[in-house]
């Protein structure tokens, strides 16, 4: 057996001896209620969505065909980049084939070696591997924490300076200070970077998530990123900034120039649900409204977002929720050490818009159990 | 001004000047045919494909919802991977929503700090992202040099050895010495992988790409990677090799525990794609063909695949001649220094199945004016 066969078998003992072996879990039919994915406006089968999905499909063919630089951008995609630029108020969007590759795109562009990125410990994957990609120096700093990210600032050595946080994180469900950091970015002549994958469709008086919402958006220190694959119920995400982050990143951003392009299918699902979320600006508000009634009945206070999470007493109590809720067609995630930052146990859920009051009731009533 | 603009507009300004700047390139519609594209085998709008797509779309909803591993593995990525795997010949295969983060999660989890990565002068970015992840020590080795990877292999200090190559690589659509160094892998115990993004689909009786046309594929120590974007007419990406391969991949490789699912209609789309060319097997010889064709209109050998690079005396009579063949309805690429690696003028272009033979003869009369 070779070395490299070795090492993965030990390896795999390894997980199952400590329980972490890791699978993969089914998406749930009609038999079950979801309250563990991130289709939070509950568009994945809205017909409208179809319909604008199968219309792209038909339209343009199933995939782009090649790079966006070579023969792969199609009318959708600079649709759709109009359409999220307006909805969330920033002068131009670029489009990727994943939320991950939006991610890795805006922090390799947007940070070189003489960059330092100042990044809050909570942060996505795809936002560590970018700026490990960056090349830039990389200062992760506490959750959250204001002054820490002052001070890394204030002592920089570098000739910029971006920082990089989400604007719901999607561990804990929390939000980040992004209004103080704005101002932060500001006075310290720095880029500051929002993740909006779990604001966008969901905060917001129309979903225009949290940057929008707080009268951010479109300031030239200001770059937001979103995922189409959550809210948006397809695939891709987008970098939105000004004209010149734009241009800047159809120039050096590698997950976009060395990709295929989004396929036009998802570029046209992904403005079926825009299209779907402007028309009914209402969604935003249900999601926050059902949220926080599933909030109530496990006793902690409403998210700001969709995404909602639990202190277990340990990981025995939070599998057994996780056990107990899909006995009862409930189906919820939950974290345990060493997945969660801070090494507690917890259960984890999300609400979607378009549950039945009856649903929502029912999920309340078993979420009351098992969290008490 | 802050210093982030004056940065970005500076390096605008630079590109500009150097002639350099990158913008997104229009589809081909029906007006033109199209020699640029990764559409291979001409799938991107065959009615069976479109089908496939449509009831994938209309069976799972937009979006797969959430990552794999939380909610959203839905039936049609298990099909995607049974069928992947038996066609190239593999134990199994794990799915991606993009070729990209296909290869950055092979690297990254395939590969660790007591890892040496061989990799070839000319490898794709998304090789090269996921050497660098993956936090191994990498040696670029000149491009299909056998003596400078054996060197390597016989230097190291590492605990473990990856060979990371393309089967046919995308810029000059040469080949890579892929059984000699499956050789090489096997004496000097390391794990070879391959990139077959161009060779899936075009290469072998059944388009089964090269290493399985080679007897090679489900060997030990042999992984391979594929785009869904290119032959298969869709999104996304996969890696198939041993079950083991497969399961450690699902517990270590951020790009995949991290990121939504691909998009069900993606899947159905390719899935849909490699049905016909199971049905239709002559695609493959036909692109071959075709390519062969091309290839001798333009006065240079046939390649093995469906990617084809001619050399211009410069810059200016590259140009100059896409523009020729645009304005008769041909869209060919070219590379122009620094995009190359050798620093020489290229014309690039691609085979599809599926072009007329009125088609073919148009464009083969175009190719013999201007590469002359």
């Amino acid at each position: 057996m070779s070395t490299f066969e070795q090492y993965l078998q030990s390896q795999a003992a390894e997980r199952d001896a400590a329980g972490l072996t890791r699978r993969v879990v089914a998406g749930v039919g009609h038999q079950a209620i979801d309250l563990a994915g991130n289709d939070y406006l509950g568009l994945r089968r809205d017909p409208a969505v179809i319909d604008a999905a199968v219309a792209a499909l038909e339209y343009f063919g199933s995939g782009a065909g090649a790079s966006r630089l070579v023969t792969g951008t199609w009318p959708i995609h600079e649709d759709l980049e109009t359409a999220l630029a307006e909805h969330l108020q920033m002068e131009s969007a670029l489009v990727f084939s994943t939320g991950y590759q939006a991610n890795l795109a805006a922090m390799t562009a947007l940070a070189d070696d003489d960059t330092l990125i100042v990044s809050d410990a909570h942060n996505h994957a795809s936002i560590i591997d970018g700026a490990r990609l960056s090349r830039a120096a990389v200062e992760v700093v506490p959750h959250g924490d204001l002054a820490a990210y002052e001070r890394a600032l204030q002592e920089r050595t570098q000739a910029r300076a971006v920082i990089v946080v989400e604007s719901i994180y999607s561990v804990f469900g929390d939000t980040s200070p992004v209004a103080e950091l704005a101002d932060l970015a500001a006075r310290y002549d720095a880029l500051l970077v929002v993740d909006e994958a779990h604001g966008l469709g969901v905060v917001g008086d129309h979903g225009e998530g949290r940057v929008a919402s707080l009268g951010l958006a479109g300031a030239p220190h200001i770059v937001v990123t979103v995922s189409l694959a959550k809210a948006l119920s397809s695939q891709g995400g987008a970098v939105l900034g000004s004209d010149l982050v734009r241009s800047h990143l159809i120039n050096t951003a590698r997950p976009f120039i060395y990709d295929t392009g989004l396929a036009p299918v998802s570029a046209g699902g992904a403005l079926g649900a825009l299209d779907v979320l402007i028309e009914r600006p209402s969604l935003a508000k249900e999601v926050r409204e059902i949220m926080g009634e599933l909030a109530a009945a496990c006793g902690v206070p409403t998210p700001a977002g969709a995404v909602l999470s639990v202190a277990m007493p340990g990981p025995r109590e939070a599998l057994a929720a996780v056990d107990v809720c899909a006995a009862h067609g409930v189906r919820i995630g939950c974290f345990r050490p060493p997945s969660t930052p801070d090494g507690s146990s917890r259960l984890r859920l999300t609400a979607h818009a378009g549950l039945s009051a009856k649903d929502v009731e029912h999920c309340a009533r078993v979420l009351r159990t098992v969290s008490r």
